[in-house]
C-alpha cells in the first residue's frame, strides 16, 4: 500500500501563532511529522511525504506545489493499488491506532477528525477522490457513496486528533509519547485547568 | 456487569446556556440519556441511571444527591463485581463502541474524554474509585496503578465525545445518529463554517 503523508514544509500550523512562533511551528510540525512517519515504519510501511517544497528528512519526499486536494488527487490518480493518506499532524497516532485504520474491510475507509475533518484514509477504490474544505467528512462520505464503494469508518480518537490550535497541545500532553509530547515538554508547555477541561500554559 | 449511567437531573449542560435555556437543556439532556442507555441496552445490558434526582423513565433508577465522586464510588465500594460507568453526555456512542470498551481485557479500562476527562470505564477491581475532578484521565491512571490494577485504554473518538460545550453540538450533527441529533435538528440547528472548523447555527 502506498501511504502518503501530507505536509506543509512552508508555514505548517499558523494557528498556533498565539503560543509558538514560525520557527517554533516549523520545529513542533517537523517533531509531528517524524511521530507520524515513525509510527507508519514501526507496523511496516514505508511513507512518502507529499511536501509543498522540499523537506530534508529519512523518508522519500515528493514535492507538490499545488492545493492539499490536487497533490493528493494526484496520489490516488496514478497510484496502481490501495493508497493510505495520513496527516502529518496526528501527533496522538499510536501503532494500534495506525492499525485498525489499515487493517479495516472497505474500499474507502475513512478516519473522522474533530470538527469535521478527514484525518486519514485508506482508497482501495480508484475513482475515490478528496475534498478537503470545510466538513470534509460528508464531503468524502458522499463522494465514496457516489462512486458506489463499500464504506467504513474507524472509530479512534487519536486519529481524530489534528493539532491545529493552542487547545490542541493539551491532548498532545495528557496523551502523546513521542516528539511532538517531548518538544512541548521541553519547550516549557504544561497543562493547565480552566473550566473543566484542560489547556495549556508555558 | 453493573452498568451505570451518572445523570445531573436538575440542571443539566450549563455550559450549553449560550444555545439552549433551561428547559431546552432538559430535553436535550434527556436525548442524549435516552441514546446512551438504548446503546447499552443494544448489546444487551441493563443500564442503571445514577442521578442527582428523581427521573422519570424506563430504566431502573438510583437517585444520590451527593457529588459525581461520592455516588459514583459509593456504586464501585458495594458492587459484587465489575462496574461500567458511562457518561449520560456520549451523544455519539455506538453499539460497537461501547460493546469495545465492555469487552476490553484489563482490571480498569479507561476511555478518555477530549480534554482530559474520562468518559466511560470499566472497574474488574475492586478497590478501583474515580475523581473526576481537573484532568480526571490522569488521576485515574494514577489510581489504577497505586492499586496495582492491569490498565488499558480505549480508543475511540465516539466515546472521547462527551457534549459539554456550543461547538461540540457540530459533533452531534456531523456524527450522531439517535435522539440527540434529531432533537437538534428538529430544533433548527444546522453546521456552519468557521475557519476551518465546523460549529452550529440555530
Amino acid at each position: 500500500m502506498h501511504v502518503v503523508v501530507p505536509f506543509d514544509g512552508r508555514d505548517p500550523k499558523t494557528r498556533l501563532a498565539p503560543v509558538l512562533d514560525a520557527p517554533e511551528r516549523r520545529d513542533f510540525a517537523r517533531a509531528m511529522l517524524a511521530d507520524v512517519a515513525e509510527t507508519i515504519e514501526s507496523i511496516s510501511f514505508e511513507p512518502t511525504i507529499l511536501a509543498t517544497t522540499d523537506v530534508e528528512c529519512e523518508w522519500p519526499v515528493v514535492v507538490d506545489e499545488r492545493s492539499l486536494d490536487a497533490a493528493v488527487n494526484d496520489q490516488l490518480a496514478v497510484a496502481d493499488g490501495p493508497v493510505a493518506v495520513v496527516m502529518a499532524d496526528l501527533a496522538l497516532v499510536t501503532p494500534d491506532a495506525l492499525d485498525r485504520l489499515f487493517r479495516a474491510g472497505g474500499e474507502v475507509v475513512l478516519a473522522p477528525g474533530r470538527g469535521g475533518g478527514t484525518n486519514a484514509f485508506v482508497a482501495r477504490h480508484h475513482d475515490f477522490r478528496v475534498d478537503y474544505h470545510d466538513a470534509s467528512i460528508t464531503d468524502h462520505r458522499s463522494i465514496a457513496e457516489e462512486i458506489g464503494a463499500d464504506t467504513v469508518e474507524v472509530d479512534s480518537f487519536r486519529l481524530a486528533s489534528d493539532v491545529d490550535e493552542p487547545d490542541d497541545l493539551a491532548e498532545v500532553l495528557l496523551h502523546g509519547e513521542g516528539r511532538a509530547a517531548a518538544w512541548l515538554r521541553e519547550h516549557g508547555f504544561d497543562l493547565s485547568m480552566d473550566e473543566g477541561r484542560v489547556s495549556v500554559q508555558r
